[in-house]
C-alpha cells in the first residue's frame, strides 16, 4: 500500500507482469512464469494479489501447447487511465484502458494564459463528460503534460515562461484530488517523446531526440532508453539556442533564439509581415477577409503554391536544421523525431531540416540517422501522458520515478 | 577465468570489494562485510579467491573497535596499471598502483602522424624504460586514449581525421600482446572526463561535460554518472559545430566550425597572421627569432600584455562560449570542465567562455552551473586511462563494458 492509499504491485515480478500485460495483451500463465523465471506457485500468488487489488483477472484457458492447459491472464478490462496534454492554445484529453488502447479523444481550443484554476476546471468538465458517457467509472491514474518546465518531484510548473499564474501551482495534487487517483505532471515534450518511444516511430530506441515545433520549440531527450531531464530539470530547452546572431529579439531578452526565428508565434509574425508588405498576395487576401493570419494560414498558402509562404517554411526548416546539426554532432542520436503543431507543415519542412543536418553534421553521425515526422502526431502528448499515468500504478523501471 | 586467460573477480561482491579498496585504501574485513551485506564466511571466501589471483592481501590487524579485532585487507602492493594518453603532438604515460596512486609520469613530444607502428613502438620503449627502472615488473592492464573516434568494442580507431594510418589498426590487441595483459583504448576526451570524474574536480557528479581544447576541440559527456558515447560512438564531436557562419574553412570541408575558429591549430594560424601583419610586435619578434609562432607563444605574449594576443584568446573564448551556451540549454549539465592543452591559457580564456555562457543561456540552467578548469590538467588523460585499465581487471558497473 503506497502512502496515498492506492494499492500497487508490491514486488518487481508483479510490476513486470503488469508491464507485459499492458504492452502485449493477455498471456498464458505458463508463458509468463517461464519468461519471468518464477515458479508456478509464486506466480499464482502474485496473480492472486494483483487480482485482489483489481488490476488483473483470469480470462479462460490458453491455447493448448500440448500437455496441461494453462490459463490466460489479462489486465482487468475496467482499468482506465486519463492522459491530458495542455498546449499553449489547446487541451487534449484521452481515456485509455489498461493496455493503453484509446477509448475516447477530445481536443478543444483553450488559452493557457487563463490560469490554472480556469484551465483545470475545464479539464474536469471534459473528463466529467467522458465519465457521464460511460467511458469510465473511475480512473486508476491521470497524467498531464504542460507547456513549460516542471518540477517533476513536486508536481508543479517551475517558472514557466508562457504560463502566467501557473508557477508553483499544485497541478498534480489538484488533479489527484479532483479525480480520486494518483496523478503526475511533466513537461509536454517529455511526455511526447515517451509516447513516441512507447507506441510510435521511436519504438524501443535508446538515444532519441523529439523536437516539438509548436507555438514554441522544445526538445525531449532519451538517453539509454530513459528520459533525460538535466541537472535542473530544464534539459531540452533548445528554443533559446541562438539560431541567427542577426535575428529578431526574443521574449527571453536575447537575440536570434530559434524560437524567435521560427515556431508558431514567430511564423504568425512573419505571416503578418509578408501579408502587409504585399510579398504574399494569398496571405494579404486572407488578412483582409479574416482580420488576422497565423501559422495555419501559411501552411494553407504554401499548399496552394504561395511563394512567400513556401519561403517562410523553408527558412524556418533551415533554422531548425542548423540548431539540430550542432546537437547531432554533440549527441549522436539514433533518431530525430519532429512533432508538434507545425510538424503539420510536413515534408516541406522536413526536407529543409534534413538537408541542413545532413550537410552540416559529420558523416559518421548521420550515415544512419533517420530524421522523421512524429507517427502519433497530435496524439503524441496524450499517449505519453497516459503512459505516465500507467507507470504510476504499474510501477516503472525508471520513467515515473526518475524525477529529481 | 576470462577468455583472455587473465583471472578476474568472479562475483559482484568481489568486484565491489576491489573498487572499495581501490578508491578508499585498506579496509577492515568487519567494515567491508557490513557495507557489502555479506556474511563473515562469504567474505572470507571472496578475499581468499582474490588473494589467490594476486589482487588483494591481508595487512595485519585493524584498529580495535571493541570486541574481537578484525583484519585489514588491501590491494596487493605489486599490482600495476599503465595509462597512456596519445595527443596529436605528444605521448603521456603513467604507471599507477592498484589504488591508482601515480608512481611514474613521462611526457614527451611525438607526432601522431608517424603512424601506429612508430608511435606504439615508442610507447613500448617508454614502458620498457619504466620497467627497467623498477616501476613495475608486470602490468595487470593497460589503458590508452587516442585523439580521435574509437570503436570501443573492436579496440580500433574509427576513421580518425588527424591520425593518418591508424584507421582500423588493432591498437588494443597490439598493446595487449606487447605487455601480456588486458588492454583497452578509448577516445582521449572520454578518458579525460572519466579521470576528472574519478579523481578531479567533477568527482562523483552525474551530468558533466568535459571540453578539451587542444590541437582540436572535443567534448566528453557523462550522463547519470556513466560515459555517454552516442549511437555511433561519436558523441561529443563539438569541434565541428558551426561557431561562425562567416568563419574560416575547416579541414572537414565545412565553414566556420569551432575548431577552425579556435583550438591549437587555429590559434597557431592566427598567431602567424598577426605576427606577419604587424598587429603584434611581440609575436613578430618571436617569429623573426624562432622562425615560427604557435599557441604557446600566444599564451606567453598575452601574459606579457600583448594586446593582439589577448584579443585572440578572448575571441576564442567567446567562440567556445557561444557553442557551449547552446549545449547548456540542451543538456543542462551540473558542471562544465575545461581541459586540454589550451586550458593552460587559464582564467583569461575561462572568463570569456563563462561570460558568454552566463549571458546566453537561461538563468534556470546556469544559476548553479560551475564552469571550471580541469583539476588534473595534463594528467587528466593518463589518470582516466589508468582508471580504464583498472576497470578491465576489477570489473565495472558500466564504464569498461558500456561500449557498443
Amino acid at each position: 500500500m503506497a502512502p496515498d492509499g492506492v494499492p500497487r504491485p508490491d514486488s518487481p515480478v508483479q510490476a513486470r507482469l503488469l508491464h507485459m500485460l499492458r504492452d502485449e495483451g493477455p498471456l498464458s500463465r505458463a508463458d509468463v512464469g517461464q519468461r519471468l523465471g518464477v515458479t508456478r506457485a509464486r506466480l499464482a500468488a502474485d496473480v492472486e494479489r494483483l487480482s485482489g487489488i483489481g488490476l488483473v483477472e483470469h480470462a479462460g484457458p490458453a491455447a493448448s501447447r500440448g500437455g496441461r492447459r494453462s490459463t490466460l491472464v489479462r489486465l482487468a478490462p475496467q482499468v482506465r487511465f486519463a492522459g491530458i496534454d495542455l498546449g499553449a492554445t489547446s487541451i487534449s484529453a484521452e481515456v485509455v484502458d489498461g493496455e493503453l488502447t484509446p477509448l475516447a479523444f477530445v481536443e478543444e481550443p483553450a488559452d493557457i494564459r487563463d490560469g490554472p484554476s480556469a484551465v483545470l476546471d475545464r479539464v474536469q468538465e471534459i473528463l466529467g463528460k467522458l465519465q457521464a458517457e460511460g467511458t469510465y467509472s473511475s480512473l486508476a491514474a491521470i497524467g498531464m503534460g504542460v507547456p513549460g518546465p516542471v518540477s517533476f518531484r513536486d508536481g508543479v510548473p517551475a517558472s514557466p515562461p508562457i504560463m502566467p499564474g501557473w508557477d508553483g501551482y499544485p497541478v498534480r495534487d489538484t488533479l489527484a484530488r479532483a479525480n480520486g487517483c494518483p496523478a503526475a505532471i511533466d513537461n509536454d515534450v517529455n511526455i511526447m517523446i515517451m509516447g513516441e518511444r512507447h507506441g510510435g516511430v521511436a519504438r524501443s530506441l535508446d538515444d532519441v531526440l523529439f523536437v516539438k515545433i509548436g507555438t514554441g520549440i522544445g526538445c525531449g531527450i532519451i538517453v539509454n532508453g530513459q528520459l533525460y531531464r538535466g541537472n535542473d530539470g530544464c534539459a531540452g530547452d533548445i528554443g533559446h539556442i541562438q539560431a541567427d546572431p542577426a535575428g529578431p529579439a526574443c521574449s527571453c531578452g536575447h537575440v536570434g533564439c530559434l524560437e524567435a526565428v521560427f515556431g508558431g508565434a514567430a511564423l504568425g509574425r512573419s505571416a503578418l509581415a509578408v501579408a502587409r508588405s504585399g510579398a504574399s498576395p494569398w496571405l494579404a487576401e486572407r488578412l483582409a477577409c479574416a482580420g488576422a493570419v497565423g501559422a495555419r494560414d501559411v501552411a494553407e498558402a504554401a499548399a496552394a503554391g504561395d511563394v512567400a509562404s513556401l519561403g517562410l517554411i523553408r527558412d524556418g526548416g533551415r533554422a531548425v536544421g542548423a540548431v539540430l546539426a550542432g546537437l547531432v554532432s554533440f549527441f549522436n542520436p539514433s533518431m530525430i523525431v519532429i512533432g508538434g503543431g507545425l510538424s503539420q507543415l510536413g515534408h516541406l519542412l522536413l526536407a529543409d531540416i534534413r538537408s541542413v543536418i545532413y550537410r552540416r553534421s559529420l558523416p559518421l553521425a548521420t550515415h544512419n540517422l533517420p530524421v522523421v515526422l512524429s507517427e502519433l502526431g497530435p496524439r503524441a502528448g496524450v499517449a505519453g501522458a497516459s503512459l505516465l499515468a500507467s507507470e504510476l500504478v504499474f510501477g516503472s523501471p525508471g520513467t515515473a520515478e526518475a524525477g529529481r
